[in-house]
């Protein structure tokens, strides 16, 4: 075994370190030597570009178009919506100065006094104010509307607490910004891209969420309906992964947006806003990896087959080399993406243990011996499960095994996330239960107060109000009082 | 005619006062509250999204991968390579506290002193030395070799003149970054790389470059070649359109970045860089458009044809969508991309003139007539020729059609750029012809001096000495001393 894997942590000694072990390993990211921001390597940044394009293709097969907006947000801007500059103002990156200078007293250069900022500007936590302020000249008729934006871009928030990919100062992301005449068609927008993220989070990430709205104290600054998908991770902790706002007509007073309607009247804009980030490469990875690596769902794995060759010879490498080739052509031919490992100064155990630690779905190892016989050994990263199979029809047998892969690995998660989601109706069994981890429906009787204390208490907050299923009132576990329905309680990331 | 058509000033009148009348008018961007930030609008950002795209495929066919490094360089880093902080230290956004606070003396927020960070941030200019600095945690040996990484980012240099796409504070951009084990393969690799963007801008942008290498005065900071690819606009102007650097062991010295080489000797890696923006935008707008509006090469228009439907009665308008419809599907068979406008709210005339100003390649017109006549009306942008034609075999026609434009778009520019191109053997001969704009091919004898006192005189720099071409020695015109080859000049962007 190679000594990357056996320095993994496992899961069960300390899942947390195990998570940081992995990324590091796999060669998915690393921190950087500026505080907080952390580098997105090759092999990390390949799945996050496989999200993009399929998160991208969802947003424009529902309407909308990329646009792009400044980086920096005048402080003026923040600050005019009351609640939003509350909840961002606290970790602002500011730009005070526009250039440097010679150091009059010693090396290097200094920060030049005589070129300071009439105003700060903010690196964008967010960009509701820059666009609502932008908005603003592009609205005046009910014919200039929906607007259907969303931007790939880069915000600061300054965390003091960071963890690679979960938690970091800069990340990447998207967010779409929406610009509606009625109340009515900006609350189905939110409700529509929070299923585009639903979709793409089980159809392509194989990691099954649940489909909620946010209790107020858990809103987006600004928002007046926050709606969420929440996953399970694998040590029972929750995490937020996507999330779309019902603005209201907040940004539109804020910047003063309104549009003349079909009767002639002036009317405020409404709005939503919606985003997911770098954080789902965390979600992605705590949703399936085990203590041997990373496993990745064959939609978004870098390459889903990897062929690794055995020989003795030069002339076993080259027979094998040929046959290999044969086989990537006919894979690529059905979509598959392969890679053929053909490097010499590497022995094929590390290679072996390279690409289940990287978590290749597949992986096929074809030696002399199976030449003479028309075989191959096809492993199986999910299951950590080999064969030996007949060359025939290899590329048809393998699109299926990908498919199969791809669901099994969403049953694994799913069948997990049921195994730890139950419901509670004393507290007292709440706060027992909360130790274990996992999912806990109990009713709340949805006052601030209650949450609090009940966050204070157990460390447990409400990841959310799930849009379906049983909505059966009652009495909160905590207070007696009445409750509408159960809230999903849980620790989370 | 529509308004807006009306509205764009001529090239003759004012070209400048074109350009930006342009950009605004197709919706390409607009500036932002943000002094020199621009906003790139939905039909803008969907151009550079192809131009991303295409690109983005020709690095990855020539070894590339994307990573992603922070946004910000603490300030000790950027001054590591003198001549480095020396061309970037002017014109910095500099970060240096990370949290606002309630105003205590009235509303808003205001700067927490009390959150002055210790060491300043500088929003990326260029990422040569976070990158190096990263890098040298990757290399230990010659087997780490080469690495070939690129990212797509958003950087900052604070212009004090900014024009959109052209100049802009904020800019979008990639920026390759590449390490190698010996000077020849790094030399390589920048020639490579500014073949890629030369291949690109002919056969994507359809506009035809000079390369070449820069003078010592025009190389980039920290440099010890600047390869260039030059274009040049309609105004007899050049403009730089991508460059692609030769960085020796500058920053590999600067950030102490060693290998073990084969022969088991520490030596210091050798280095590249290179870059395209959203200025391409610019050159592209530059380049090929007239005074009806823009002028977009099939392969980056965000949409190749457009159907407009001509109807009296709601029978009329049945027909003719029944038909558009029957068009789009032929068309998108063929990989071509359609938009059918069957907005109500317009009229045909204004339809047409607002193409014509968005440079979509081909028009069709569809009418209650051409259902009877089984005809169809084609209108080319480029050429603003029409032509009323058979409906049979549409599809394959615009096809060609396409590939027509595209061939005939270059070709045009391409003629423009051969008449604007003179060899000049005095001074007072380049004095004079200068002032017609264009490009001169002329003696230089090598010094940053004659350079120097050229620039002030005529305002013209020398772009690059062309790669290929005539490479005969000569006199310099000015100074009357030894000339290896011609220089090309030309007043710039």
């Amino acid at each position: 075994m190679a000594k990357e894997l056996k320095e993994l942590t496992s899961r069960s000694e300390n899942y947390s370190q195990w998570y940081q072990d992995l990324v590091i390993k796999a060669d998915l990211a690393e921190n950087s030597a500026v505080r907080g921001c952390m580098v997105i390597k090759p092999y990390g940044y390949a799945i996050w570009e496989k999200m993009q394009r399929f998160l991208d293709d969802m947003f424009k097969e529902t309407g909308h178009s990329n646009a792009y907006f400044p980086l920096f947000i005048p402080k003026s801007y923040l600050s005019r919506e009351a609640e939003h500059v509350e909840g961002f103002a606290k970790e602002c990156a500011v730009v005070t100065h526009y250039r440097l200078k010679t150091n009059p007293d010693g090396d290097g250069v200094v920060v030049d006094p005589q070129a300071k900022l009439d105003e700060e500007l903010i690196v964008r936590p967010t960009s509701e104010t820059i666009i609502w302020s932008t908005y603003k000249n592009w609205i005046t008729s009910y014919r200039d509307l929906p607007i259907l934006c969303n931007q790939w871009a880069n915000v600061v928030r300054w965390e003091m607490r960071t963890r690679l990919f979960l938690r970091t100062a800069e990340f990447l992301w998207q967010e779409g910004h929406t610009a509606h005449a009625t109340k009515e068609e900006a609350e189905e927008e939110a409700k529509k891209m929070l299923e585009v993220y639903a979709d793409f989070a089980e159809n392509y990430m194989a990691m099954p969420v649940v489909r909620g709205v946010k209790s107020e104290t858990e809103r987006f600054a600004g928002a007046l309906d926050t709606y969420t998908i929440e996953g399970l991770m694998q040590d029972g902790k929750a995490l937020q992964c996507g999330t779309s706002h019902f603005l209201g007509q907040n940004f539109a007073k804020a910047f003063n947006v309104t549009f003349t309607d079909k009767d002639g009247e002036q009317k405020y804009v409404w709005a939503t806003s919606w985003g997911v980030s770098t954080r789902l490469m965390g979600a992605l990875i705590m949703s399936h990896s085990d203590d041997n690596g990373l496993v990745l769902p064959p939609k978004l794995a870098p390459f889903q087959v990897v062929i690794v060759p055995i020989y003795k010879s030069e002339e076993q490498r080259a027979a094998v080399s040929a046959k290999a080739e044969e086989i990537m052509a006919s894979l690529k031919k059905l979509g598959i993406t392969v890679k053929f490992d053909n490097n010499d100064t590497k022995k094929p155990g590390w290679k072996f243990s390279e690409y289940e630690l990287k978590g290749v779905p597949v992986r096929l190892a074809l030696g002399a011996r199976d030449l003479e016989n028309g075989t191959i050994e096809i492993a199986r990263r999910d299951t950590l499960t080999k064969e030996v199979r007949p060359m025939e029809g290899l590329a048809e047998y393998i699109d299926t095994l990908l498919k199969d892969i791809q669901a099994n690995i969403y049953q694994k998660a799913l069948k997990y996330r049921e195994a730890h989601t139950i419901t509670v109706d004393s507290y007292e069994e709440f706060k027992e239960k909360i130790e274990e981890g996992g999912f806990i429906l109990a009713h709340w009787d949805g006052t601030a107060e209650t949450e609090a204390r009940i966050k204070e208490e157990t460390k447990a907050t409400i990841r959310c109000i799930p849009l379906e299923g049983d909505k059966t009132p009652g009495v909160d576990m905590l207070t007696g009082k009445p409750s509408k329905c159960r809230a999903l309680f849980a620790r989370a990331y």
